[in-house]
């Protein structure tokens, strides 16, 4: 019999956003493993630093930050072969994933190498637009509404024209798209209406209205757009 | 000095799914407070139940299920009154949220009747849409794609063009509206692609394809669309 993989959501940052069952499948786990910076710089461990049991193996995932695909397709082939070999002598594995795995996470490169070959248990976690909205106590989407998630680097014309077409927008990895999008969002008057969250949830947190925002904004920045199309209460 | 009014995201249903900092919350609260359907029964209730402290005094906001929108407004109006009252004395309430409270949540609405007089403190959630991916162990977007999160009782017209243009879609509040989705995705050509999950993460959940979907789906189901635009493993 085979192990199983767990990929974990483990919410946003704070670690009391994790879920219960997140912290009882990492409290259980013999063997973790996690993405991690050249070096060993994770921020998915320091999520869940606090539930790991003394002695736990844990198998790093050491993926170069480059534009270039394949040396972090090959840091995917690695990690994976190495989650592989556990599982084959029948422990499981608990991926330690930031955020919701299926939601812009890494998870997801690691879960196509091993699907076919090994059972995989997903467990949701609070993904990083709930929880700026919250950080920001902004309503989000209600009723009928249509909410666009958007990357940061998307190009000026189509940012546009997709936030023309919603009622709410969640621009992720804003970082140094920031000037750009602000220019987007002035063009189409809803400057006023947008608010900049860096870091939701850690303690050094940011939540301010966008024209107050620092021009250097971090990979791990957001922008929250929302018309009030639906003004019902 | 007034009470805080804590908004509280349950996650999808499975209680488990709750995040610690929702379970500390509950598990100390003194006062709590939930929508129901009118005669009391409570999604909200139904998932913080084994959390909640006996003799825990518990605010009903009973809400009609009707499309005039005065009727529920009033319901709010009452919910607000009672909740205010309570914060009044320096007591705090806990109001339970399925999902996440301001992702097409119900709190939003008290929010708006009290964020200027009391303080506010937001809890986000595990919502639908991550869950529903998890339960489907669906990769929902990955790197630079685009997320519309649609609601089903949208038009024809409108929904081909919204998902035309996106990488993933999700599509809420599916019920009476599925053979109208059926065959906007038919007609698009991603009717194959498309995954139904019902009552995600409850112990009587349905996910399957979307073709092998029943007519009749709750309200409480969605659909969920991905291109794999971006195949990048």
């Amino acid at each position: 019999m085979s192990g199983t993989l767990y990929g974990i959501g483990l919410g946003p940052g704070d670690p009391e956003l994790m879920t219960l069952k997140a912290h009882r499948l990492i409290s259980n786990a013999d063997v973790v493993a996690y993405p991690a910076l050249i070096g060993g710089k994770s921020f998915a461990r320091s999520i869940a630093a606090e539930a790991l049991k003394d002695g736990v193996r844990e198998i790093v995932i050491e993926v170069p930050m480059q534009v270039e695909r394949a040396p972090a397709q090959a840091a995917y082939d690695l990690g994976a072969a190495a989650i592989a070999d556990v599982l084959a002598t029948g422990q499981d594995v608990v991926l330690l994933c930031e955020g919701d795995p299926l939601f812009y996470g890494s998870f997801m490169y690691i879960q196509a190498r091993m699907a076919d070959r090994f059972a995989v248990v997903v467990v949701p976690g609070v993904n990083s637009v709930n929880a700026s909205a919250a950080m920001a106590a902004l309503p989000l989407v209600a009723r009928n509404e249509v909410l666009n998630v958007l990357p940061g680097p998307m190009e000026s014309v189509e940012m546009t024209a997709r936030i023309e077409v919603a009622d709410a927008v969640a621009i992720m990895k804003v970082g140094r798209h920031l000037a750009k999008i602000r220019s987007v969002l002035d063009e189409l008057g809803l400057v006023d209406r947008a608010i900049y969250v860096e870091r939701a949830t850690l303690s050094d947190q940011k939540v301010m209205p966008l024209v107050d925002a620092p021009d250097a904004a971090p990979y791990f920045s957001m922008i929250l757009v929302t018309k009030g199309a639906d003004p019902w209460l």
